[in-house]
């Protein structure tokens, strides 16, 4: 089964083909990214197609049962959600309202989303459970450094992510872009442009499991 | 491809069909639920066959691409993980111990396994932040009551436990058995028999996936 937002989003392509996200997004009045892994699965089904430059187009296809080895061949870039990244000054004592706020598992610490480090849930029990005060600490005392940082790129598949975030038993994976220095070679920075956790690969499961009969 | 796990698993079940999973755990010298995923994806692929009472077959049967809706029947009972549980006397504090002690990022609360309540890193975060002494603080005051609980049970699908926890967007379902109380029907009690969370669906995706073709 479809879900009801992605039996609205093929019928405005059926009737608008070819449409561009960034349209089929006002039209539903959501952004972009909202609708980045329903456009995703759509694509997959084979009921839309993509043209680069031009948008998305009805092809007028049956949906076929949903292939395992698409699902093998999803990008992070098709699924990643918005990261919540908060300065290096700030107080790891603001760090744990950021993640209240936004109700995730792990903020990233860095300054113009160039990542500096990673902080989680159980970074901060464990500092606040240490008797500090967390108002007067920074968050940089408390993070995982950038040097340490397991993370991914957008290019890559999800099956490495969920592989990735296995294998180093961590909740959560900074996507970022390897951004190098013209002036200084040596010298590479991560700048950070989503996230992708557990959460997004267990929605992934559910959507392919659910979708594939139509 | 099977992980070199699943490859001696195979192994040994062909050399020995039929072979209980208790007799291929002892032979691995790991415990039954270790086994239990590998054994689930293996019983999928077509490669091993298992009867009541009997044990694992080799079914001589090349192994054909991991269907999707094989994902879609896969049970509770074939992927839980054991739950962490501390008595309902237990403080804040040593709930935390327990909750780093295992790497959860959730503890069950009960007596004698009988679900009393659950409590996670977030509100074990919430609750020191907020300057609570959490030596003297007993865990019952911070946890969800079972009345508010969202659990599931060993016969439900993986992928009605995956709906659930992104529903209700928590990251970790008790899996239960309901007892009735002979000498009061309108008692029910939820027996904890293991746990299901968004890392046991990651493995499941990646196991799946990668799997796809051996």
């Amino acid at each position: 089964m479809l879900s009801a937002r992605q039996e609205t989003i093929l019928e405005i392509i059926q009737h608008n083909s070819p449409i561009t996200g960034q349209h089929i997004a006002s039209r539903l009045h959501v952004t972009r990214a909202a609708l980045r892994s329903d456009l995703a699965i759509l694509t997959m089904l084979g009921l839309v197609d993509a043209r680069p430059k031009v948008g998305y187009f009805f092809t007028g296809r049956q949906a076929r049962e949903f292939p395992l080895n698409a699902m093998a061949e999803m990008t992070v870039a098709s699924c990643l959600s918005q990261p919540v990244v908060v300065g290096t000054d700030t107080s790891a004592y603001d760090a744990v309202i950021a993640l209240f706020t936004e109700d995730a598992g792990t903020v990233f610490v860095g300054d113009n989303n160039i990542l500096a480090g990673v902080v989680s849930r159980k970074d901060l029990l464990k500092t606040a459970m240490g008797g500090n005060d967390l108002r007067t600490l920074p968050v940089r005392m408390v993070m995982t450094p950038v040097s340490k940082i397991i993370y991914i790129t957008a290019a890559e598949k999800v099956l490495a992510a969920a592989q990735r975030l296995l294998a180093y038993e961590i909740d959560c994976l900074p996507v970022v872009q390897r951004i190098h220095d013209e002036a200084d070679t040596d010298k590479k920075e991560l700048k950070i442009i989503g996230r992708i956790s557990k959460t997004n690969i267990t929605r992934i499961f559910a959507e392919c499991v659910s979708g594939r009969r139509i």
